[in-house]
């Protein structure tokens, strides 16, 4: 791994939707509902102009606590996100593996990182 | 703003320190509290190779819920970035103005972003 120390900071655009979603999973389907994330991610990001940013974490001391940092270009760009089909085969696969969801509407007050990350 | 269609997706490397902070902020020193936030996360990633990646979030419902995701190196990196001046500098301006922090480690289970991102 080869890091830049160039930085980007940047401060919300005008019209982006960040949000965090706070997610709790079945124990015993933690791997599968991971691997079905990773999938729903990636390929949003791939195919979708208006998807930009992915985080997701689990906490450590129970990683059946996952807490997910998404950002879109805009709310029209999410609308169209959650009928795609990638969008929804996931939601199909995890149904029966999330216990809890919360969704909490955010703004980004700024972010700050290598340009390499 | 010119983004790349191109993605990034990362795992977590194997001995990066992931972390959430949740920090509740005093209402009437929110403007002040969010200016030193951001002056910390800038000036880590532009001198210190070790700290690699800083989102802030603010809750829209309640803007003094913040939330901070923090990627850094590894805990040595993590160690030396709270030994640092403008750390220090950060903790003694606030310390007045956090009414709560909680930090929970975490562990990336995946991003994807645009490279633009």
């Amino acid at each position: 791994l080869t890091l830049s120390l160039d930085t980007k900071v940047m401060a919300q655009e005008k019209n982006q939707m960040v949000r965090l979603a706070k997610i709790k999973v079945d124990t015993s389907q933690l791997e599968m509902y991971n691997a079905a994330l990773k999938e729903q991610m990636t390929t949003a990001i791939r195919v979708e102009p208006g998807v930009l940013t992915y985080y997701a974490v689990a906490d450590k001391s129970d990683p059946t606590n996952i807490t997910i940092l998404e950002i879109y270009v805009d709310t029209a760009a999410y609308n169209s996100h959650i009928a795609t089909p990638h969008f929804k085969k996931y939601k199909e696969t995890v149904k029966n593996m999330v216990k809890s969801l919360e969704l909490i509407d955010v703004t980004l007050i700024g972010s700050a990182k290598k340009t390499g990350m």
